[in-house]
């Protein structure tokens, strides 16, 4: 079906449902970061692929307002099509809605999914039309009818996560999450991110890419704990084990009825981050509390027996990486030139020769050269670049495994590198273990340690346009909230980094049309040792950085040590199971600076 | 008077008033740092001279909130009394009113004079009292009653700040003003902050100690400014120039009258930080504008005239120091022991020597030994340690001089010191080099900046427990927002270092009962050459900075070149105006590490 057959089908739609606009989000019911197949109807409206951004339809009119990382995307996506790419000033801001506001007339209306779409953007919509006489439709939901061969939600099944991984059965969660639902005054709860749900319960699903979720909704009532899923996913005997932790399974869809059903007198604790106005909407009771989620907050300090098995994941994931860099080397100096998208294929198949393995944690960032630029790059079978002996090459990339979800990110030296690349990467390490090696105050802010990251890159007058740090889940979201290292008032910048968490550290440069460098590993955060005000990060990701781009006129003595002790650490650590020519690779990639 | 026969007087007013509990705050009409004498009825009721603190009396009851800098001060003069203190648990917090919550019963009045107290604070306080039952009595103002030798406010001339110094006229300052009241749609304006007021009509007073500014408002109308102040403050040739301006004189208290007047159909445009919440609820209208002063952020970009007079202050101020430290290395040769005290008049007598000196900028802070670990010491007459030549001492003061007001510490060691001194005042060399030399985006927040101060004391497992920078005025108030540089999510952490703003760089380390260690100068922000989108410092302070406490094994070569030509740059601007003898002592101090 063609774009424009596409809208003229939304166009009848709207005709019939006296809609003069609509507004089709990147969303779904639980503001997933990576989306359902199911709730592509951006996608499929626009034929835009990019991974954020709002399509708006009129009478008149078809546009995608997205931001600078995917212009040329849109642009090229659009060309056969009605759909214009309106350039976002500020990432994430809804500037559509003034754009609306502008050009539609008062009693027009506007009509969008609120089912999709989070609490406070609809909020902020609404308050925008009412103020110029627009109004505004709430339950406009038309793909249901004109996307004919829409995917249905996955059917996979969920499966444990059993407690010698997890560290702590579900009943001790439920019971923790009880006592933070008291001290707020809440008699129900109401889940609906989907990781907090896969955590709270010890259940793992395989509804999203890359995400070891399942579609559901969690709600606790003062006596009971409430699932909704589609059941035919639970087997008898999940379903038995369940109940007997009085765990009761409804539907999906009975989620809707069990909130409205709740009655004035009572009190309902929600997280607006992941609910939809919809659902909202839907709550029988006024007395609404409002509140980051206590399940992210618990879910991202990391209990011991946690620990323990990242720091195992890690070395699986290090023992993979260590053959697909020597099949890279190996395949380059046989003169063969694999093509970007073939190295996420390798790395898939050597990350699955582990234990434990279940899937990449996202969709593996491979940049030669100037693609290695484009921060948010994803090769593409037909367009990836072929790699050769030269130039410099970015591999950031991840790993699901039973016990633990990895993210690491190595860029390396294919061949002679100029100067400045190397001043670059080595600026970009300096401020790599600036953050690995700092000892911090209690009470310190992800914002506090984003500048020791960028301090040696700053000195040159330049920078790099993303955050330094985010939060990583246990075998669940690699991108997890609410701590990590950034430079702006958000969630990211403005949370305590408590003692247990887990973090990346990865900071980078970007010249544009010519190279991309970025290093990343995850750290832990621990109590320093005689002095509890104090806290330090415990590298645990494992993997040699490439000392060939490094310019030692910059190092300090304190830096050297750094990286020599960590490379002492990586080949202790991942030696033992590899075999003889491996071993001596990774000797030589791990020998003192 | 004794404080017992003072409590006795403001009970019977609460009775014949029907108060149950009176809060008496530390504040002003403006929310001034520093109050005028007329307004310390908290210390008259109390006999607590601190800075900072709340009483509250009942019928029963009589005690100060403050914080733990006032511990000690406030038990020595609540001795004979029967005020009692309470310590807070958070510097600044109203933690009295849930006190007062849980000990009043409900239908028990509450009575303050919401004249002294700033918006925000009243509003809490109503709405913490409203829920349990407890009513609130906002004039309640006794001490015009009881306090029979209560100073009158100050009678002082005000004075015109030339334009040569101001680099902008009065004309220029109100039109850019009115712009911002159109852009946010205001069509008056209520100053309410005494130095945005001296700003921005060139004016200066000297009606608080160590701030040049005049109890006054200022009233944008449509057409005109009003000047709301005791006329007879204002000699006959300043009024016929500010009414040639456009700027009518009226009484101080017509305020109310005026603001009560504006019709309902008008936008007025408020600043709530020192707005009293008395004045408030006076104003006729109810559209509003609550922001941030627009004539703070105005006044906080210095011009290039106002630039160029800070650094001929800064040359004044160095001078004045060098014959202070001079005159002490002397003294102290003598084997004579000066106390902090007699050290706080010699630097009054030094400064005072140079042109167009007006006053110091705040309350010198010297202390000696132990004494230089508390923060806000203050040396009194009676109390203040002799100074020896042993051991450290901290020199924290600053002048106002009608070209620039300057705000400098210097730590010198007075014979030989340990080498934890030595490290502790090395390492906090370090971090002050570490901003000194910065460089950093557009955009950047003083939050980002602060770790860049403490990381080598962080290192260690040792911090301080103060901020890290603060904006300064132009001959006005040497603690001027917003701007700063700061650990916490408070104005000087968030708001954004722009070029042209005057900060202050000040890490220090203090050990309790043995040595304080500051080294503080003044910065203005630049754009970086042929970079306009980053930012470094110009340090404007000129005065060596003790090398006998340096450990040079931890100093980096980049560290010790920015001091060597700090000295440098100190000597040559400094010894032109300087005595051979001066001169030679300063070259000596200035010699290369």
């Amino acid at each position: 079906m063609h774009t424009n057959d596409k809208l003229k089908a939304l166009r009848e739609e709207m005709l019939v449902h006296g809609v003069d606009a609509m507004i089709i989000p990147t969303g779904d019911p639980h503001q997933n970061e990576y989306l359902p197949e199911h709730y592509k109807s951006r996608a499929w409206i626009s034929g835009f692929t990019g991974s954020a951004g709002t399509a708006v339809v009129t009478k008149d009119h078809a546009g995608v307002w997205t931001d600078s990382r995917y212009f040329l995307q849109a642009e090229i996506q659009f060309a056969d099509s009605e759909f214009e790419l309106h350039k976002l000033v500020v990432q994430g801001m809804p500037e559509y809605a003034d754009w609306l506001a502008d050009t539609l007339s008062p009693k027009s209306v506007v009509g969008f999914d609120a089912n999709v779409m989070p609490l406070g953007l609809v909020d902020t919509l609404i308050e925008k039309f009412e103020a110029k006489g627009i109004l505004v439709k709430t339950d406009f939901e038309p793909f249901g009818r004109i996307w004919k061969d829409r995917p249905g939600l996955s059917k996979e099944p969920i499966f444990e996560h059993d407690v010698k991984y997890a560290g702590r059965s579900r009943q001790e969660k439920i019971s923790s999450i009880r006592d933070e639902m008291k001290k707020c005054g809440a008699e129900y709860y109401l889940v609906t991110a989907l990781d907090d749900i896969a955590w709270l319960l010890n259940l793992r699903g395989r509804d999203i890419e890359c995400n070891p979720v399942f579609i559901s909704y969690v709600l606790f009532s003062p006596e009971k704990v409430y699932l909704f899923i589609d059941e035919n996913k639970v087997d008898a005997g999940l379903r038995q084990r369940l109940e007997s932790d009085n765990i009761a399974l409804k539907s999906y869809d009975a989620i809707r009825h069990y909130v409205a059903e709740i009655g004035k007198d009572h009190s309902i604790l929600v997280s607006p981050a992941s609910l939809s106005y919809g659902l909202y909407k839907n709550i029988g009771t006024d007395n609404i509390i409002r509140k980051d989620s206590p399940i992210m907050h618990a879910k991202s300090l990391k209990n011991e027996v946690e620990q323990r098995h990242v720091r195992n994941a890690m070395v699986k994931d290090g023992r993979a990486l260590t053959h697909f860099f020597i099949w890279l080397e190996e395949a380059l100096g046989r003169g063969e030139t694999p093509t970007e998208y073939e190295l996420t294929r390798k790395l898939i198949e050597f990350r699955s020769q582990q234990e434990g393995y279940y899937g990449e944690s996202f969709d593996a960032i491979i940049g030669y050269r100037g693609n290695g630029a484009i921060i948010h790059y994803k090769p593409e079978k037909e367009t990836a670049a072929a790699v050769k002996p030269e130039g410099v090459l970015l591999v950031d990339s991840g790993g699901q495994y039973n016990d633990g979800t990895t993210d690491i990110t190595r860029t390396i030296a294919l061949g002679p590198v100029s100067n400045e690349i190397k001043d670059h990467y080595t600026r970009v390490l300096k401020g790599h273990i600036a953050v690995a090696d700092v000892i911090f105050p209690k009470g310190t802010r992800g914002i506090q340690l984003d500048s020791l990251a960028r301090q040696f890159l700053w000195q040159k007058g330049i920078t790099y346009n993303h955050g330094t740090g985010h939060g990583v889940g246990f075998f669940l979201n690699v991108h997890e909230p609410p701590q990590g290292i950034a430079n702006g008032l958000g969630e990211r910048g403005v949370t305590v980094i408590l003692p247990t968490t887990l973090t990346s550290n990865e900071p980078g440069y970007y010249k544009k049309d010519s190279h991309g460098i970025r290093t990343e590993n995850l750290v832990v955060c621990h109590e320093v040792e005689g002095n509890s005000d104090f806290l330090y990060f415990e590298t645990v990701t494992l993997f040699p950085i490439d000392k060939s781009m490094i310019d030692k006129d910059i190092m300090s003595p304190a830096e050297t040590k750094w990286l020599n002790d960590y490379h002492q650490r990586v080949y202790q650590d991942l030696a033992p199971g590899l075999d003889e020519k491996a071993k001596k690779w990774l000797e030589e990639k791990c020998s003192a600076l």
